[in-house]
């Protein structure tokens, strides 16, 4: 403990919650990517005022700080790569104030973000952003990445449901955005200017989220189709009727293999290519009528089977074979590259006509699937890095997706965002003039350059 | 002509776009505030390029530059504060594309805002922001100020429908912003960043707009109070059910007297003091759900009269008031002073008791009514310049208004924005730390400080 610094960071927090021992480290150097990366000391702050000094701390001898909600992301955003300290919100765990009569609820950014909607649920009211990890991911982390998920393509993602957010700069000053009313023009938009920044910009404590009502019921469809094409045609028909759903995910015909070789999905016709789940939600009155018009949108060129699930049981049976697809992918190899990138919806075909081109052309098992609805999808390449050259190709093939997701009008991603695996890639997508400012608003919020660093731009 | 970034401008534009006569400047010196300012020269660039172009000329002669959309602001954005060039974008009126199957449409900024909801109707789709001005005013001024409507309370505002931007910085750089597709987290949203910068940041030329489909059906209810404070208690219920209106609009009793004025609302019972108008809207079949839902709502204490409109001749009969509205205040004194303050929507009764303060003390008109909703009240002071001391009591009156509003919580523009007329209230509002930055982002998009001058930050 001879770093000032962190002798600092310890006599601000005490032993308990600025850890250095090598359990913690380790247990903090890493996120759901395969890269570890050792942090010096481990903090955990209980509270904005906290924040404040911890980065006053930093600043003052310059030591990185690696903001981490759960650690659940992609991309390694929550990998300490220079070091330094991470800054876990874990402790800051509090609900400030729930207001249902405003449709709003006031957090530290450390809530679970599963929770902050079952406080809402007491109320009618739903806070809709659901990543896949929701039932233990943290909403700072969901603010910092953006996160989307199943229901984005009826409710829209995390940046929809901010109204306003308290935050430390790099220089270790308290911001105030935005506002706790449901509209306001009142200066630039610096909320959502920090959601999305991937803690690159200013360290977010809280959050002001806003509630919407909550769906009183749901259903759901699941048809299975001869081949990707044909699902892809009845996405674009279900994405061009009125009735939006609340889900529309899609599993590619090496999903499906995946799942069958888990047990899983028995009950599918022979043929089965593709898979298309279909939930809509609303009022009780309103899902046959939902139900019906997406019954006809979905029906079409290749439709083997189309069956419904109205109750809770047969939903969750109908569930089934996505559900089981996580742990069917992570029995295929040692190490799954997991890309979310975006098309339009109209271009979904094109996305898996690449995706088997590089799957054929370079050897690799690529399992896609995701939310089709809002042309994201998950494209899974499996590697198993002792075999020769299998991680060179892997890499070839990231390459060509993204090329093409690039020409098709598309993103690199939806929903994980950049972090420090997509860095490489982002000058593709960005012109250099939103790149360059970019970079200078970074500096204006962090000019020491301590929040999260290696993160989001391209290496220089 | 002798100044040569005139003559530069001229010969970029030839004469017919780049108009130096009295007729036209005087034309550009006003918008929908009482204020005036010449401009030198009035611009009406056709395409992108051309924008570039008067942009890196203004930039070499530290010339300002205002955008115009139609002028039709209430805030005093669109006026040439510094003199320079006023950049009208009304030739730049075309639709670039339009991708019903991608629920989007690309558009030049000076489409009419209307126009683009029509386009989008063919394929019963829906561009959902609809400021009052939709009829005539321009894409661009709306994405400038963010701009809202009645239907805010369930569709959002601008902000909400702009997947991206093309626009041109201060120093004369092409910007390209956002995404196509309905997910997109790859770098900072510079999008957000833009929109609600009131052309202080960049000048934007296009905008990818995404839209929703459309509403089958709506319907209508209008509800007569004995006081406003039974209104609304009536707008919390109904923003306390699951069943989101379209639209709440609130008129109080003075508005409701500016009306009788006219020869309006002689329908409405003896003694009622506050209005409520509630639509609905979507699938024909939800409507009667809807409608019971809302009608359960409103019920309660001083309610006077409920009438229900599912027609478009009797909706039509009942917005009559509501309608009537504008010409009926515009009637009641030389100058109007139009606020659009916002409060959360418990803090209404508050918002209304400091109105008729001000209203007792200071001895001024005042009308208020507006998107109860979404607490969002048009304050409108009227004020006869003429009659000693009435401005200066306005003034004391906004001041008070201002602090009641921040007081509760709320916002001092929830659509209007800040422009020349609010500039010195902002940081009533804006934390300093907040206000510092947005000051600098200013300086990195516009370095030379030409893009709309004397806007949105407070004198300094």
């Amino acid at each position: 403990m001879n770093h000032p610094a962190l002798a600092a960071l310890l006599s601000c927090l005490g032993p308990d919650r600025a850890r250095t021992d090598d359990f913690c480290r380790a247990l903090y150097s890493q996120d759901d990517t395969p890269a570890r990366s050792l942090p010096e000391i481990v903090l955990f702050p209980h509270s904005h005022d906290e924040v404040v000094q911890l980065v006053q701390i930093a600043a003052k001898y310059r030591l990185p700080l690696t903001p981490r909600g759960a650690g659940s992301g992609n991309v390694g955003g929550a990998l300490p790569l220079a070091g330094g300290a991470v800054v876990s919100f874990e402790c800051m765990n509090q609900v400030l104030e729930y207001a249902p009569k405003e449709r709003l609820i006031r957090v530290q950014s450390g809530c679970i973000t599963a929770e902050i909607d079952q406080i809402a649920a007491s109320d009618r009211l739903c806070y809709p952003p659901d990543p896949g990890s929701s039932p233990y991911c943290r909403i700072g982390g969901n603010l910092a990445m953006n996160a989307g998920g199943p229901h984005a393509v009826k409710y829209g993602v995390t940046r929809d449901y901010v109204l306003g957010l308290k935050a430390v700069t790099g220089t270790g000053d308290t911001l105030q955005t935005g506002v706790r009313t449901s509209k306001g023009v009142v200066g630039y938009d610096l909320t959502r200017l920090l959601v999305g920044s991937e803690g690159t910009l200013a360290l977010i404590t809280e959050a002001t989220l806003r509630l919407v009502p909550r769906p009183e019921s749901r259903a759901l469809l699941r048809a299975a189709f001869r081949s990707s094409e044909d699902a892809c045609a009845a996405v674009l028909r279900v994405m061009g009727q009125l009735q939006t759903p609340s889900a529309v995910e899609f599993m590619d015909s090496q999903s499906l293999a995946a799942v069958r070789a888990m047990g899983a999905a028995k009950d599918l016709p022979d043929g089965s290519q593709a898979l298309l789940m279909v939930e809509v939600d609303g009022s009780t009155e309103s899902i046959p009528v939902q139900l019906a018009a997406l019954e006809t949108a979905i029906q079409g060129e290749g439709l083997l089977q189309l069956l419904s699930g109205q109750d809770r049981t047969s939903q969750e049976a109908l569930w089934a074979a996505r559900k089981s697809l996580s742990p069917a992918t992570k029995a295929m190899a040692p190490l799954k590259i997991n890309e979310d990138v975006v098309v339009p919806v109209p271009q979904l075909p094109t996305l898996l006509a690449a995706i088997d081109e590089i799957r054929q052309e370079l050897d690799l098992q690529i399992v896609s699937f995701g939310h089709a609805g809002n042309g994201n999808l998950h494209v899974n390449i499996l590697v198993d890095p002792s075999r020769a050259g299998e991680l060179e190709r892997a890499r070839r093939g990231l390459d060509h997706l993204f090329r093409t997701v690039l020409a098709s009008g598309g993103t690199l991603s939806g929903e994980h965002g950049i972090g420090s695996v997509k860095r490489d890639y982002v000058a593709l997508e960005l012109d250099p003039v939103a790149l360059d400012l970019q970079r200078r608003i970074k500096e204006l919020f962090d000019p020491l350059g301590i929040l999260n660093p290696g993160k989001v731009f391209p290496h220089e």
